[in-house]
């Protein structure tokens, strides 16, 4: 399993209301992320500069990519989160985000 | 398993230097981290703004905290580790870590 870090950053006024959606994810969107590969997936916020961070393992990064990017449910969910999201420069959340480099792996 | 994620900044200057400590981390340190129920630990870094990310999983989290304060290779370890951070105030590494707000778990 690789495990993958990545960091986004939300509009300060909006963190609230995405915390909020967070705590009722449509059960179709996470049915997907499952079954494209995305396991052990957390999301966790910084209040304090709004920054997200999002970790996940995955036997295949670019297929879980491809796979979640394939599905309609994806389109629809990221189309409703684009919204709470700053440096997207018009693409998609998840076509956004920065990806961290790894520096040590404990089992 | 809670899991937990913190973040730290480290010095420009010195990322390299850092990452490259972390190919050899000691032994004695993996094991009392493993032994003090750091589980599944991850770090990553962002270049861009030297962030340092850590993600790990713990049965109980003030007790894997207290469990390495305890050990004497975490104080050496840490000791060591010191120069390679700002904004940390006199504390060791492991006591100005930032954690981060759960916002969305997936299994």
């Amino acid at each position: 399993m690789e495990r993958v870090c990545f960091r986004l950053k939300l509009r300060p006024d909006l963190l609230d209301e995405y915390v909020a959606r967070h705590q009722a994810v449509w059960p179709e969107m996470l049915a997907a992320l499952s079954a494209t590969g995305w396991h052990n997936y957390s999301l966790f916020l910084d209040r304090a500069d709004c920054t997200l961070v999002g970790y996940f393992e995955t036997p295949n990064l670019q297929a879980a990519l491809d796979g979640m990017a394939a599905t309609e449910v994806n389109a629809r969910w990221q189309g409703e989160m684009k919204r709470y999201f700053v440096e997207l420069d018009g693409r998609q959340p998840d076509e956004g985000f920065v990806q961290l480099e790894r520096v040590m792996y404990l089992p």
